[in-house]
């Protein structure tokens, strides 16, 4: 099949795979401006930690084009910039992205316009073409814990369509498939926006690696019964003491892990690692919209009448993870000391 | 609000509310056969396992009708209650409501198909009308253990929609309300088949009890937080020594509950507790058709090729469970010495 990608850069025009419409319908959805990213990213057009993060590369880059040179053109950008900034809240690898970008502004922001267009645009290639490299060093450490037989859990869609292309968590079960071993995998659907059963799904069908999708509510009972070897989910958020903000149940998914001794990994790039934050209590949670539950592709399943409490993620205590696999290596408990090396601390 | 009931019997027809089509719509579901009965049974007309009881003693009911008297009568009865029993395999009410029947059966047969026929009716009504006043009494029991403001956790749909009135877990919760505590509640979705976000909800929307809905993935976050105070469900089967099969995601529930220590009680009729099993190892548990989950209200949410595991129950142990609420009473661990006596044991 060919290569899967959340996203591709052609003419001036950010091309997303339209993941609202997976998997009934494989549409793109073009942006050609920082406003169409930022909706993009805000309704989901695009989703996934790293994929959020090069996708605003790219906006910024729109941004830089978009306005007017001269006089205030700097002040212009860095609106825009913080407009891309605030799409979602949960996700470092977008702040992580966009304080890139307000670097690159402020070194290049005396060549003029041009320099800046001109800087951006290598900018959003370098993140582009990092990402999926970075997405391979991990998968070939995380194979390393992958026995032959495996039965594999995972939770919302870690895939090539969360990043660049490849994945972290499915990146990890791509690669330990490629190399030979025979793996089955269960994969949570993942409600409330179904990432489980309509994007991860959708990626093993393409790659034909066994598989079966489960409802949420299932995996406790696999977990306890002994048919899970391992569990690998990725991350939205690790804070300094290895606290991870990730997709909502994967708490729950630690607690039973946890419990009944199966490994629990975390797969996540160090660019979602924020040592600005010391643990998860610090880590905003994003809530969104009622509809999300009440309704699925339009159709009410819930009494309009209804109140909804809707978060997006939760953290994962440091002590229910067994490591997080980086694109340096496999990190070790405990975090806030095998974090550190990393960003020369 | 006019009292809900899962089903009203009236001029030889089951009257169930068609639970497929909440809350969107409210329909009656109408049984003139025992083989549509099975089929309600199956396909989820009626479902919460007093409620398939009760409409499986109607069946048997319609059964003693249809069939034509004279040599073979008491046979072929007895397939159709075979038939009845069937339907679904985890909930013991269905066979303990069934073997209700076959005594009936075996007492009246000498007095041909009329004197049958009436002692079945007999039956029916006997229970249809002990289960709302068993309800009632399990409500004033479990309301004893609901602290002020308390906010409350529940899965599933265990309210008037599961039972003929009030409901188990939610009767508790009703009761709760009506004595007037302040109360919240959370409910579960309950994916795949969303009875809390169909039933539950619009059965506290009717009742105006405050109360949020939540993707099942939420409930962990919440119980760790120490937003909840107590968790109440139901059962579809309990075992000897007090370990409970009960909607899929009761397990993964109970599992957060202990290691958070937030009280986790099962409300049930002892009509639920099958003393025939010693452990819940022994109960099978019903596997439903991927179309479960892979199509929500006939849209697809995952790839047409993808494999799926459905478990519609899962078994808590019972070292999970801090009480057992029954009509007789609060039953406290060990439940292998508190249940005996209930079943003069």
């Amino acid at each position: 099949m060919a290569k899967v990608s959340a996203m591709r850069f052609s003419k001036d025009t950010l091309y997303l795979i339209d993941q609202r419409m997976l998997p009934e319908k494989y549409e793109e959805f073009l942006c050609c401006s920082y406003q169409e990213v930022v909706f993009a990213i805000q309704d989901m057009v695009v989703r996934g930690a790293p994929a959020i993060g090069v996708a605003a590369g790219y906006g910024a880059y729109l941004a830089t084009m978009q306005m007017a040179p001269g006089e205030g053109y700097e002040a212009r950008v860095r609106e825009a910039l913080q407009a891309l900034n605030s799409a979602r809240p949960t996700a470092v690898n977008l702040m992580w992205a966009i304080q890139k970008a307000e670097e690159v502004l402020e070194n290049h922001i005396a060549e003029g316009k041009d320099g800046v267009v001109k800087a951006m645009k290598a900018l959003a290639d370098q993140l582009f073409i990092e990402d999926e490299a970075i997405n391979k060093k991990m998968a070939a450490y995380g194979n390393e814990i992958i026995p032959q037989n495996a039965t594999i859990l995972t939770h919302c869609n870690t895939g090539a369509l969360a990043t660049v292309a490849y994945g972290t968590a499915l990146g990890v079960i791509r690669k330990a498939h490629e190399s030979g071993k025979h793996i089955f995998v269960y994969a949570d659907e993942t409600r409330p926006r179904l990432q489980g059963a309509r994007l991860t799904a959708w990626e093993l069908v393409q790659e034909k690696i066994p598989a079966k999708l489960i409802a949420d509510n299932v995996a406790a009972t696999l977990i306890r019964d002994g048919k899970i070897q391992v569990i690998l989910v990725g991350a939205d958020r690790i804070a300094a003491n290895g606290d991870t903000a990730n997709k909502i149940g994967t708490f729950m998914l630690s607690v039973v892990a946890k419990r009944y001794g199966v490994p629990f990994y975390v797969v996540a790039p160090t660019s979602t690692v924020d040592m600005n934050i010391q643990t998860g209590e610090e880590i905003e949670i994003e809530e969104r919209s009622k509809e999300e539950v009440t309704h699925i592709q339009g159709i009410a399943v819930a009494p309009s009448e209804i109140q909804v409490y809707n978060p997006a993620f939760d953290v994962t205590p440091a002590e229910h993870i067994t490591g997080i696999i980086t694109e340096k290596g496999i990190l070790k408990p405990p975090f806030s000391e095998s974090l550190k090396p990393l960003f020369n601390i």
